[in-house]
This record gives structure tokens, sequence and C-alpha cells, in this order.
């Protein structure tokens, strides 16, 4: 597989529910902009269902490609929340009580309320190292270079703070947005120039549609200001010379 | 691979708007609930760069194991749109006009409006059957066992219609949800129980936030009724015993 720079990331995404159509994912855009601020970025995604077979499979095989992959649910107490049981396999670890996790949930539950369910989440790989919880408090974990995470969009939006000293990014990645009153057929052709006096660049267009209106929005991303400002100033020459609007978005 | 099902897909996404979180998908869950109302169950779905190699290499891999390919993004002008040409190479076809495909778009266009860009979009891999798109004229295509579709949901939506006849599914995967004011490890050892009994069926548990209060979602699916009606039985027992309130979604 190609890869695009120096610090790189696949996501897994674990869950019949997304595969299934019920659910729409909303994690991977969330990991994926937070991992673009420290410069890592996401070479591949993969959505599979909890089959523990296909959990390992894929594991192994992304985190051999990869620099970091994050995981995101099948982390609860119900019987269809085999992801630790599976990197647990998977890194070849005893699936065994975790310390650490086990107090945690003993002092945030109740008295009494530290069932059997609850305690089915602190049962991780031997040695994971945890990565804290401040919405829910059953803690995710990290072995190696993955990173496991819930599925609920809002717990995993609050644990990513605390992974930040975790991960070692290269240059963040930068980007740059031009919107136009156009249609892409319209730029093809220059933006193709643009893009070929540029390869180091990621040019990507992108049609919308706003108050009715067609536009295009033109993404440039690189890990160097410069660069991209040289394509801004490239697109802007032709945009001006085919009489396009810019428009704000 | 576990394989859930007779017919099965897999959904391949092209494009860095969504491994870089710009853009969040919302194809898969479209692709996936119109395939479950025909019988074919989703197995995976990857998110990939436009890049070509990683195209070929991906699709070639995807089409070998599964009965369906559904591609979404990178059939417009642009120069970062290459799923035809990368299509074309899995499949070692040539790439070259699509003459139906050709005429389609003459006629669509008013007279000089066909220009270079959007002739991009009549390149095909040779012999390719078009996919009609009632919305914006550029039709999709498909070669083998893949389909390759738009990137922009609502274009993409208009094109599943036409499809259908050229899709040959299974028994229609059924799905039953109830939803309970709840928190999942007060029925996470009674939902294993139901699971272990009724090991042909998939039973998912999905916790929710809904009016500031939490609750779950338990989801049983299977291409058979009775089987679903059993599972419901043996779950609102349970739920009845433990006194929890089935809520409305």
């Amino acid at each position: 597989m190609t890869k695009n720079t120096k610090v790189n990331a696949a996501i897994l995404i674990i869950g019949n529910e997304i595969l299934s159509g019920r659910t729409q994912d909303t994690n991977t855009s969330t990991i994926a902009l937070w991992l673009n601020l420290i410069g890592v970025k996401v070479n591949e995604v993969r959505v599979i269902p909890d089959i523990e077979d296909t959990i390992i499979y894929t594991v192994n095989h992304l985190r051999k490609d990869n620099d970091y992959v994050f995981t995101t649910g099948g982390i609860g107490p119900t019987h269809d929340d085999i992801t630790a049981q599976s990197i647990s396999k998977a890194f070849k670890l005893e699936y065994e009580i975790h310390k650490e996790a086990f107090k945690i949930l003993e002092d945030y539950y109740k008295i009494g309320e530290f069932n059997e369910g609850r305690q089915k989440m602190v049962w991780m790989p031997k040695n994971a190292n945890l990565i804290l919880n401040p919405t829910s408090g059953a803690p995710g974990f990290n072995v190696g270079n993955v990173f496991c995470l819930p599925g609920v969009p809002s717990i995993l939006k609050s644990m990513l703070g605390g992974l930040k000293n975790k991960i070692v990014g290269g240059e963040p990645i930068l980007s740059h947005t031009i919107s136009l009153r156009t249609v892409e057929s319209e730029i093809a052709k220059s933006l193709t120039n643009v893009q070929e006096c540029n390869k180091n660049v990621e040019i990507g267009s992108y049609p919308f549609f706003q108050a009715g209106k067609l536009g295009v929005s033109i993404v440039i991303r690189s890990e160097d200001q410069i660069k991209i400002n040289k394509c801004k100033i490239e697109i802007l020459n032709f945009v001006k010379e085919k009489k396009i609007e810019v428009v704000e978005r």
C-alpha cells in the first residue's frame, strides 16, 4: 500500500450496527480531524462485524502496515462487545482483569452497582495501558500501537484529549479551502495543471450545493504552508481569468 | 474472513476527503440499508485514498471475497477522479470512451457545454455496463461484480433504484428493535443467555441518549421472522421480570 506521509494511522470501526446501515458512523471524522492536528494522516478505514476471527485478522494486518491503529466499538458490557478479548488474542496476551481499571470502576459506581455486566469492562489484554474516560468511567486501552476506544461518539470524543501524549505525530497536516461558484468541469483542466506542477501537494475538488446553487470546494493539503500558498495563488489566478466568483462557506 | 449470509457485499469508499475527516461519509449507511432490503449483507467497508495502486489492490481483493462490491467516489471530471481508470487496470481492460455514455451526455448538455472536463466522465473500462443517473446525467458503471457509483450522496441515492435488477440477493434481512429505559450492564447477562440459545440470530445492544435519559436499543436481525419472534419473546420475558420500561424511539 502506498503511504503519503511520515506518520500514518488506520481506523478500525468494529460493529454490526454500522455495516447494517442502522447507525451512521461519525467516529471516523472525529478521529481523523483530531489526528490531522497532531500530524498523523489516516491512510485507511475499515468497518468490520463483531466476529472474533475477523477482528484478530484485521488488527494484525493493520498494525503491521500503520504507525497507529485506532479501534472503535465493542468494549461495553454486553455479549456483542468482544474487542478486548479479540485484541488479547491478536497480540497473544492473556485476557484478564486489569487491576487499575477494576479500581477505577469500583470507585466510579455506587456500592452494589458494580455488577457482573460492568465487571466485564475491566477484562483486558495483560498489561494494557488504560485510556481514561471522563464521561462514563469505563476506560479504553492501548496495547502496542493499537488504541481501543468506545463506539459511543460523545464518550469517544471525551477520551481523545487524554491520548495526545501517547501519540507521536509528524508535522501537522495543513489545509486551505477555496470555494467557488462554478461546476467541476469548468475548472478541471486548469486544476489538473496546478496539481501537475505541485506533485507533493494533495489537491481535492468537491462539489457542493448551498442555498440552491452549485459550487466546488478546492481543498489544498500539505505539511508545508509555503507549498499550500503557491497552489492557492495559482488557483486564484485561473479563477480570476475565468471570472469565477469565490464564495464563503 | 467469516461470512454471515448467502449473499454478501463490500463497500469501498474512495476519497481523501473522507480520510481527512473533512467530509462525513453517509453513503455506507444509504447503500447498506438498501442492500438489506434486497437480501444482501454488507460484510466489510473500506475507505481508501485517491491512489491508483491502492484502488487496484483493494478492488481486486474485495471482488474475490464478496458477491458484490460497491464503490463510491472518484468518477467526476477532475484530476482526483481516478476510479474508472483504476478499475480498468484492476480488470486489465482498456480504458476508453464509452459510446453510450458519450451519447447520453451529449444529449444531456446544451451544445457547447459538453466540454473536455465532462468528456472525461465517459471514459470507462471497455464494455462496462452503465448505471443511469437521473440527477446529473453522468452515469456510473458496472464491470463484473463491481458497481461504481458517485460520491455525492444525493446523486448516489437517485441511482440505486436503477440497480435493483442487476443485483441478485438472498432472503431479505429482517430486523426488530426493542428500546428499553435501562443501561447495558443491567441486561447484559440475560441478553447473553438469549444470544446463546439463538446462535443463528444476530442480537446487538446499543446504548442511546434520548431526552436526557439513557436507554438501550436491542436489535434482532435474521432472515427468518420466526427466529426473530422467538428472541423477541425471550427478551420481553426478562424485561418484564426485571420491571424495565419499554420505550418508543
